[in-house]
């Protein structure tokens, strides 16, 4: 069996977000856009995930801008982006309109590909988004954001494979955000997948543990069509597998993605040098760490809680957060640790620690979780913890955007003629705050980007080698 | 089939010579030992390699002592050590004599696996250790140093571990030190390698291209025994793929090492902060590079070409001297590149680009190279260079060594009272110059190791969710 394995690179989105805080540059991505252009990838992420909120929030880009301009820079390369469903790019749900706005100006500005998740694997939150993908033309990939427990198994992932490939999916992306995935399972669970449904699979594995090639490697023998890598100059550790090496494991193999290794080099030394530009994000949390497949804690939610305990003056008490982090997961019925239910999980377990009794203190996130404010996980939540927290109010089991009224009017009425487009006020939409501030620092002229720290001396861009 | 797979681990010896210029000192090894030593790995290289030089030269640490005091601080794991064949832990061919006296001094000292390579894979230049090896009722493992050339294949690869192991080898590392394998290749060779003798087969694979742990995946697949790997604070890039991530990737599958986990975790949480103590030994070539991959040059051999040319103001002619050093090993007969035919071929390569033609300038090595003073490689040297460049001079066929009459006494009358042991004319044979300094200050007390400069702020040791 020979088959051509396709890539998607990850370099302009999760790359650096996962390494340097997602503060890459749209002036560092335009120079070698036409080298990434000709490498034949089958997309480039370029879009989604912490890019708009970073491009809003500290770089002080129009997210829009940068799209319509990677666009321009990568006119033969499918443009792809990551989405949180009804989240869309914020951290609430929005109601349908606002999704569907939000998904056709996604579209017309130039993405092709709509990788869309749900933090809880809820697929109903999933619909008005593949919906609206479809209805403007373009691929809706369905996301399976991969977890354990005692519910999970490749059993209820093909189920819900299966419900999104109802709701007109056109390819299954496997998502190991905390790199929990191991070789054979992997390799088990695509083959299950490839048999079930007539779909492309990609598998989307970070290297926080180490393992995501090999992952990658008995997913593409068990019939994955795709992986997602990083080049290598911002690959592994809490990254991706590195694009170069990928490609030179299965150059010659019957899986040869045949990409050119020399360009992909070429490319991998321009942004060796980008890197150190960017050296003050660099974090000690970003390297290979095991410890997930013990504790099944990202590296990310680690460091978090680290600095929360450490307000506290109570690192000493990780261990026992760590420990407390599983029983809460089970409490809430085994949602995967991803945005937002990482933080949800995450701070009511410290709370359980430092207050010394578990739920004294309930959060409202934890609260809203109970009423089914976020959708339904695979398990049942707690009872008893669900009386304690929300006592006889009331818990929806619809989709929750269902009794989300139409917002798009009074959204566009609210920031008023600060927006001169629809994009502008979906900007808005996702982030009221600082959304504004943007819109009103544009208007004023007052834009400035944060500040980078100069390249300290000894560290200086790009290899000796070149 | 399900097999278990075990490990050596290399963190006491080629982690940090591949990382930090070999420069880990024992007191920094002594008090993990009893956690290393409860792994339960089926052997840990501690000696060998640059150890020795790195000991006397820079450390001033004995390095027997080191050996004897790793020995009682391991008492359940057996320590395996790197031997460069005939050269020992030197630099040139000794007589028989020194190296019989330096494998049982080695042996009685506690190494009970001896790894014997020669750099140019003939296998005469192995007979006298392996002799000496059985001679102490240790363990030979022989050694193929993986290359590729128009001639090398897997038959000529089996064919060499064939003759090793009619010279009583034990077992079998396929020692990838470029980072050149990819993952299929891999499995067919240790295919082959099983199919034809009935010997462990160990895989010792560097990860400079970002690939050897999906080598080890198909090497293990394909019957391998073992896998080298080193602790994660001091793994990937140059080094090895870490121990826990091998470790978890294997878990739970037909491979399974059995090694714990969480102990591999401690063990790797002390090295993290252990690595922090010689920041200063750090360098830009350690990480993932495929461009040996595209010219099969390794990273340390790039580093060192690099700062050749640099000294003559002539970084622009790289490309040029990659391009030659092909064409050098092509016409020496396809040497794999390892120390010293490494250096050889590299330093001739810059001489024929700097000088404007080629073999205007020959070097001494590469005379004494054509001379068959380091033995056969698989092809035959171009004649018309060595015409030119030793003219009428004996060629010799035979293995270098049988010219070489007894010289342990010659050495033990040399450096007289200042050696107390065995073991201290042993060390005066392999380093004359820096050995007789070493003994000479330790008489005068006045051994001093090299200064570790300050762990700069910010760089604290160990993680903060330890
Ligand atoms: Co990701
Ligand atoms: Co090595």
């Amino acid at each position: 069996m020979s088959k051509k394995i396709s890539v998607t690179d990850t370099i302009l989105r999760d790359a650096h977000q996962s390494l340097l805080a997602t503060r890459m540059r749209l002036e560092d991505m335009l120079p070698i856009c036409p080298k990434l252009d000709a490498v034949g990838f089958w997309s480039l992420e370029v879009w989604g995930g912490a890019t708009f909120d970073a491009c809003v929030r500290f770089l002080k880009e129009d997210p829009w801008q940068r799209l319509h301009q990677l666009k321009a820079a990568l006119p033969n390369t499918r443009l792809q982006m990551l989405l949180r469903g009804q989240n869309l790019l914020g951290y609430r749900h929005y109601s349908d309109d606002v999704v569907r706005a939000f998904v056709e100006r996604s579209a017309a500005g130039g993405i092709e590909v709509f990788r869309i998740f749900d933090a809880m694997n809820d697929v109903r939150n999933l619909k008005t988004s593949i919906e609206a993908v479809k209805a403007s033309g373009q691929h809706a990939q369905g996301t399976i954001c991969y977890t354990t427990s005692p519910l999970h198994s490749i059993e209820t992932f093909v189920e819900q494979a299966k419900q999104m490939a109802d709701m007109g999916i056109d390819s299954i992306a496997i998502k190991d955000m905390a790199g929990l995935l191991t070789p054979y399972p992997t390799g088990e669970l695509v083959a299950a997948l490839k048999a079930a449904l007539p779909l492309d699979v990609v598998i989307h594995s970070h290297d926080t543990a180490g393992i995501a090639s090999l992952c990658q490697l008995k997913a593409i023998e068990n019939g994955a069509d795709r992986i997602d890598t990083a080049i290598s100059s911002m690959a592994w550790g809490t990254s991706h597998p590195g694009t170069e090496s990928m490609v030179a494991a299965l150059a010659g193999s019957p899986f040869d993605t045949g990409l050119n290794l020399q360009l992909l080099q070429e490319i991998g030394l321009y942004f060796y040098a980008v890197r150190k530009k960017y050296h003050q994000f660099e974090s000690e949390f970003t390297g290979v760490d095991t410890r997930v497949q013990v504790n099944q804690v990202p590296g990310g939610m680690i460091s978090n809680l680290a600095n929360q305990l450490k307000e506290q003056g109570a690192l000493n008490r990780m261990d026992e957060v760590l420990a407390e982090i599983p029983k809460v997961r089970a409490d809430l019925g085994y949602p995967p640790l991803v945005t937002p239910t990482s933080q949800i999980v995450g701070s009511q377990a410290f709370f359980n620690v430092l207050a010394g009794e578990r739920y004294k203190t309930i959060t409202n996130e934890v609260k809203l979780y109970l009423q089914g404010r976020y959708g339904k996980a695979l398990g049942e939540v707690n009872p008893e913890l669900r009386r304690k927290a929300i006592g006889n109010e009331e818990v929806i089991d619809v989709r929750p955007a269902d009794l989300l009224p139409p917002e798009l009017d009074r959204l566009r009425g609210e920031i008023g003629a600060l927006a001169k487009s629809e994009e502008d006020v979906l900007t808005y939409a996702m982030f009221p705050d600082i959304g504004r501030k943007f819109l009103e620092e544009r208007q004023a002229g007052t834009l400035t980007a944060e500040t980078l720290l100069p390249i300290p001396d000894g560290n200086q861009a790009a290899s000796t080698t070149a």
